[in-house]
């Protein structure tokens, strides 16, 4: 991972890390990005996108209709960033209160994929977001896969940025006399809402599982 | 809220929204959003930031040391974007196969919440990411106020696109054998992890709570 003028800390530069093994923890766990990108007029505009890791780089999947992915297919300047909110530091005042979280900020622009790895690209983009179930879902068709617009962002230009543990507050502060510590986030699927006529003996991932963290709470 | 080519929708109309209600009921429940901007070479930039509702406008804060917060501060174009994921939609088919989600898109640019409205502002953000928690903390000294950066953005250009429901599949798809249906995405807080010394009967919102779709999962 390379450490560029762009991605060089400003602040707070001991929650920054250009280490791989972070980028890819928050990846195994991220649903969903942000992907930030200029429209017509040069302002920037942010849309989320569903992810998914795919080695050096990161997968996302839409529309060949889709302004988003259509502009991002012509190898404009993107920013994708992801966003796991892992808990609420309650600290005895506003000013130390903070949050726990994992962000990853990836620079770049997005390259269409293309040919045969289209197909294992979509299948890296299922089973991420919905873990073995590729091979159990009807096949997709040749003109889905032709509707289907996948891109990908490499993780060359990136960087994470986390805060964790609990309140970081000066001594005198810590007799006030309200509860403090840190409010973890939990993110999880809860009781599965089948379609009219789907019988429960049927293979897929139903039962609720741990997601990671949020973006947003 | 105002319609405009920017905030015009192109693809999935039926999915879109200017409605005022919409975008409030989106903001009472996120913690995070995204904002996007460009930086010193004109390239995008996504990153984080905890957020609150405030009437007609949105409220950051942070360090006034922060580059984000300045560069925010000096009235650049700036998009904040508040994404819900609400679930996880299995069709019988990927192509099908979506998430429940709802996302606020806010164009316009940040400005400075100075005076006596920074204080007010301030507890607004503490009483959104933490409620009723304000009255109850060491009260904000004059230098913590000053190093603190609050700004806003109002939403007066602003769309929300929204996926609701079940799979919506054709017929001939509803008989391949697999579980098919909806996964609800859950999000709240865990276990509290009180600071070492803190007293479990100190008045403080520690005990488990809902809170909205998260952004990612």
């Amino acid at each position: 991972m390379d450490t560029t003028a762009r991605t060089t800390f400003t602040r707070k530069a001991e929650r920054g890390s250009h280490d791989r093994h972070a980028a890819d923890a928050i990846l195994a766990e991220a649903l969903v990005g942000h992907v930030g990108f200029a429209d017509a007029t040069g302002a920037p505009v942010v849309l989320p996108v569903a992810i998914a890791p795919d080695g050096d780089r990161v997968l996302v999947h839409g529309s060949t209709g889709a302004r988003l992915f259509r502009t991002l297919a012509s190898g404009v300047p993107a920013c994708l960033t992801v966003t796991l909110l892992d808990g609420l530091v309650l600290a005895r005042s506003a000013f130390e209160s903070s949050m726990d979280y994992r962000s990853l900020v990836v620079l770049g622009s997005f390259t269409e994929v293309l040919g045969d790895e289209k197909l294992r690209a979509l299948r890296v983009l299922t089973d991420h977001l919905t873990p073995g179930r590729w091979d159990a879902l009807r096949p997709m068709t040749p003109k889905e896969v032709a509707a289907t617009m996948v891109l990908a962002i490499p993780l060359a230009q990136c960087s994470v940025k986390a805060r964790t543990g609990g309140t970081d507050e000066p001594a005198e502060d810590r007799t006030w006399p309200i509860w403090a510590g840190q409010l973890p986030v939990v993110v999880g699927t809860g009781t599965p809402i089948p379609e009219p006529g789907v019988a429960q003996h049927l293979p897929g991932p139903v039962a609720p599982r741990a997601l990671g963290g949020p973006g947003a709470a």
